[in-house]
């Protein structure tokens, strides 16, 4: 008998099969602008855009976060990279019988603070308990609504001013031959971070979750222009982002290893514990596509934002390369694959 | 120290403490529509209404339904008694390792007939898992979107024919004095099949869930019109939705026992077990509020609908009442006391 394992909880292959052959087919076809099968970050329908992220991340406090502000960001960004503005969260908490009201608390003063921070408010939420042994602390899963972010315009007027754009929205679709590719900053901290301070490795005194809420960033992206795709990279990783686009857009990716921004902590604890980092989950990251002619603004853009203070230009989108290629530090190159399962489990 | 207790997780007085104690507090202020501290069925922001339901059902299967069925019926009922048209839901599915994929499949394929019944499409999800043991078998947490129903207009013109209605949605605090009280059917059904049949008391064989979507069914009641407020008589039962009108809308509530439809398997179970059956959730069944003088039409278009057959006219607002009081079947007078814990904990 098949059973579910915890590759397939991760944000690789595993999950993607697992989607693919046992819920996807089972639910009814409907046709709407950005639907579930084109599995982007969020949904859009009505124009109304919309999306939802569990979170069973453990332990539920870590180095620059905690499930609260994770559950903030991760709905908040699936919203902005779609090039949508969020507008309101909702919060389904499952309590552990006995969890002490002051942890209960903390976590709902994280979600309070994060979403100040963010401008977009928790509008409705649910709460149920289940007997102690029946569920580990406490899990979160959010869901977010948003309308089309009113700078989207001025951002697809630029980009189509350099070369035709087929999308509304930053869908992952939406790259084409020549898009250059940036990333807001070092890759890998997240889970580095949280896997560290778990298993006690020591490395999370150099190194904490980048987990924050990107909308007001993002906006001020597409107040520049010329951005035709954006993702977050979470689970799986900046790997898992980069062959979406690849699989779904098309277009090969040519990467420059030494121009992927990466903090010396994370490099080493991964060369340690033997993980690719590029596979391991962002909390506060964007992976950017835009027209080439607008990437230096871009860069600046991101760079001015206390979350895009180490962005750089990673690469661009190649039809001469048909997987994601990357020019390693020695000068060979190497096929950037996803992950199949799960590196790093319960990180978010 | 404080701790969660299974009681915080009802529907009752315990959870709306926790809520007003624990959480809302730390959330920023802000002013929409319908906010989360009206503690309504669903919130509205920008005109998109808005909710979540997290399903921590015990077993997964049961009598008349499942998870899945429950994940559906519940989010996309809190919509439509708001005067909602659900457009879109979200599925976040947390699952252990080692579920049988023949059971997730089951559940999905659940979901997909709910989801087409409803005619509300699964837009987006998330899924995760945990360790075996850190989670018993999977939960389900729904969110659903939704605008106005077309239909709200012509509704709400009809009610103010005869009244001044103040709110836009069928908010909680929108029943007035002289408003007629109808409930949609037989109440008690769904926890008294989950209960029997989780605990072998052999009731089910005669009771079983009544889980649906009612969204079509109360599109019909809004093209009736006189409509001014809607409950879906989730946890807490109808005891816990009837005393939220009364303190929401501050109007007293005169209700009459032996109008209100109960199957007698529901009535001799609950009598066996001690519990009141007013107090115990369906997951099919709506109160709904309305102006006197169309009472007897939206009772009539209650009872044509499948949904609607067992439906009835229980009693009506009145200001001649402070509480929510019931005249018994053998003469009395009670007071209906909301539930202050969980009569009957994982329900749904």
């Amino acid at each position: 008998m098949k059973r579910v394992t915890m590759g397939h909880g991760a944000g690789g292959e595993m999950m993607q099969e697992l989607i693919a052959k046992s819920i996807a087919p089972f639910l009814p076809k409907i046709k709407i602008e950005v639907p579930l099968d084109s599995m982007d970050d969020a949904a859009i329908v009505d124009d109304i855009i919309f999306t939802t992220d569990g979170h069973t991340v453990k332990p539920i406090f870590f180095p620059g976060g905690d499930i609260g502000s994770l559950a903030v960001s991760g709905t908040v960004n699936d919203i902005a990279v779609m090039g949508g503005k969020p507008l309101a969260l909702s919060m389904s908490m499952i309590l552990e019988e006995g969890l002490e009201i002051e942890v209960l608390e903390r976590v709902t003063k994280s979600i309070g603070n994060c979403s100040e921070l963010s401008g977009v408010p928790v509008v409705t939420g649910d709460t149920k308990v289940m007997e102690k042994g029946a569920i580990e602390r406490m899990i979160i899963s959010a869901a977010a609504v948003g309308k089309r972010h009113p700078a989207m315009d001025h951002n697809l007027k630029v980009a189509s001013s350099y070369r035709k754009v087929d999308s509304r929205w930053l869908t992952d679709d939406n790259v084409r031959d020549g898009d250059v590719i940036l990333v807001s900053g070092t890759l890998g901290d997240h889970g580095i971070a949280l896997l560290s301070f778990r298993e006690g490795y020591g490395f999370e005194s150099q190194v904490q979750s980048d987990c924050a809420p990107l909308n007001h960033m993002i906006g001020k992206l597409l107040a520049v222009g010329g951005i035709t795709s954006m993702k977050d990279a979470t689970r799986g990783g900046f790997a898992n982002a980069i062959n979406e686009w690849n699989s779904k857009s098309k277009v090969g990716m040519e990467l420059v290893e030494k121009d992927i921004p990466m903090a010396d902590a994370v490099r080493n604890a991964s060369e340690m514990l033997g993980l690719d980092p590029l596979t391991i989950g962002n909390e506060g990251k964007v992976i950017i596509a835009c027209v080439p002619e607008m990437a230096e603004e871009v860069l600046k853009a991101l760079r001015s934002d206390e979350h895009g203070r180490n962005a750089a230009i990673v690469g661009k989108a190649s039809k001469a390369v048909k997987h994601v290629v990357m020019r390693t530090e020695v000068g060979g190159r190497r096929i950037l694959e996803p992950p199949v399962g799960d590196p790093v489990p319960r990180i978010c």
